[in-house]
């Protein structure tokens, strides 16, 4: 089934399409409107020292649901939903090593897992259109591009990591708007944490990003860099924890809210 | 030593005083300018459901600094401090019971303790009163009305309990400016939770506040309620734990943070 048959729908009907296996691609674009989310699943040993992480660490990890022990059921932002199956594609690390990447969970799925819903780049990207901002990887119908930095998160227990960013190249003349627009998502990374020179965040080379899809930086267009949800990710793979699940990149959960929920007043 | 005579100085300053015994009394009104917090201490076995209570319990619980286990320094907002001893007045629960209210804990110590420090409404009240709304209690030099309502929190774990608010009256054509400033302080309990009849919120008599003291509501103006930081103490009251520690009401934790650092932008 392709994407452009689904551009709109409720969350609930993305939800179960997926969770029937017949579409298993990225969900930019999809379900307009609608907040979709990161997701971290690990065991409630860990879930302490995770939640304090994103505590200490908004930016990059900003938190919209935490389930209870064993729960599998994002109550709050998606009733009814299976967080087992209903993402179009996993990720699963064992000891900081991706070892599959399933369409389905429920195999791997244990009594003490706590999932992470964790807010997403998508919504403030819709934000950033909607001001007549153009979106690189969306136009080009890519992933968009991400960079491990030199600059560390705030650790907590045994969680630690750099900082993981996202890059949407932008003329001057759109950056103020661009800080403005998405400071008003706090929920969904919020304002930049970068603007101009990418060697200040000790990345060297914008064409070979870490995660994501390269995209062209034009003539007289400046990076601008946000935090991104893919750091516990990062995190994940340098601590190296015995399980941890999370989404595939880009493969994100649709929940029933709408990004308008998100606007900080 | 009267306040009247501290009215500025550092953080640290402040800190020191208490430290040394010689001043017990409430914060209101000290330090203006530097961020003043809730503390609450609990054995790390309580501590991740408490962290969850806060994130999913923002405007009552939104929180400043997560000390690691054992350690009584604030690392983050107070370097040098020691939150057993730099709080003018503590009060300890066992089993929900209040016990004690001692000027320093250090004896109640115990190596597992995770200290919580949560934003107060002091900091928005100093933006209240820089945009002319009188704050009546100051007026009055009394401390804030609070009152449990009838609206529960989201519970974690098994932490639950009622939502506490603080009261403060104000001629209709501030109503509007006092809903502005305090939005922009999301982490000291932000915008209002509600405006008008108290018995919306199950209060049948604003002259007796279930905590703090109570002040005059002038003919014409209109009670407006926030979400208050001794949420975590009607919990503690309701959960009855075997040991919680928190600050005495009024008497706050100075940090070296400035109230300007709080701004959401």
């Amino acid at each position: 089934m392709k994407a452009s048959s689904l551009a709109s729908g409720s969350g609930a009907t993305f939800r179960e399409l997926f969770r029937s296996g017949k579409y298993v691609g990225p969900t930019a674009g999809l379900a307009p409107g609608l907040v979709q989310a990161n997701l971290v699943v690990l065991h409630k040993e860990l879930a302490y020292d995770f939640l304090l992480f994103c505590q200490r660490n908004p930016k990059p990890c900003p938190i919209l649901e935490v389930t209870a022990a064993g729960c599998y059921e994002a109550k709050e932002t998606a009733p009814g939903s299976d967080l087992r199956t209903d993402l179009p594609k996993y990720r699963v690390f064992r000891y900081g090593e991706l070892v599959a990447e399933p369409t389905d969970i429920s195999g791997y799925w244990q009594d003490d897992f706590v999932s992470f819903l964790l807010g997403c780049s998508f919504t403030f990207e819709a934000a950033l259109q909607e001001a007549d901002i153009e979106v690189r990887h969306i136009t080009l119908q890519r992933n968009v591009p991400m960079y491990i930095t030199n600059r560390q998160c705030k650790g907590a227990g045994i969680m630690q990591g750099p900082l993981v960013v996202s890059m949407r190249p932008m003329l001057p003349s759109n950056v103020v708007k661009a800080v403005q627009v998405t400071s008003r998502y706090h929920a969904v990374h919020g304002a930049p944490v970068h603007i101009g020179d990418p060697l200040t965040l000790g990345i060297a080379d914008l064409s070979k990003p870490d995660m994501g899809d390269a995209v062209d930086v034009l003539p007289g267009e400046v990076p601008v860099f946000w935090a991104c949800g893919c750091t516990p990710q990062a995190v994940v793979m340098g601590v190296k924890p015995p399980l941890v699940i999370t989404h595939a990149p880009g493969h994100m959960f649709i929940t029933d809210w709408h990004d308008r929920d998100l606007l900080t007043y």
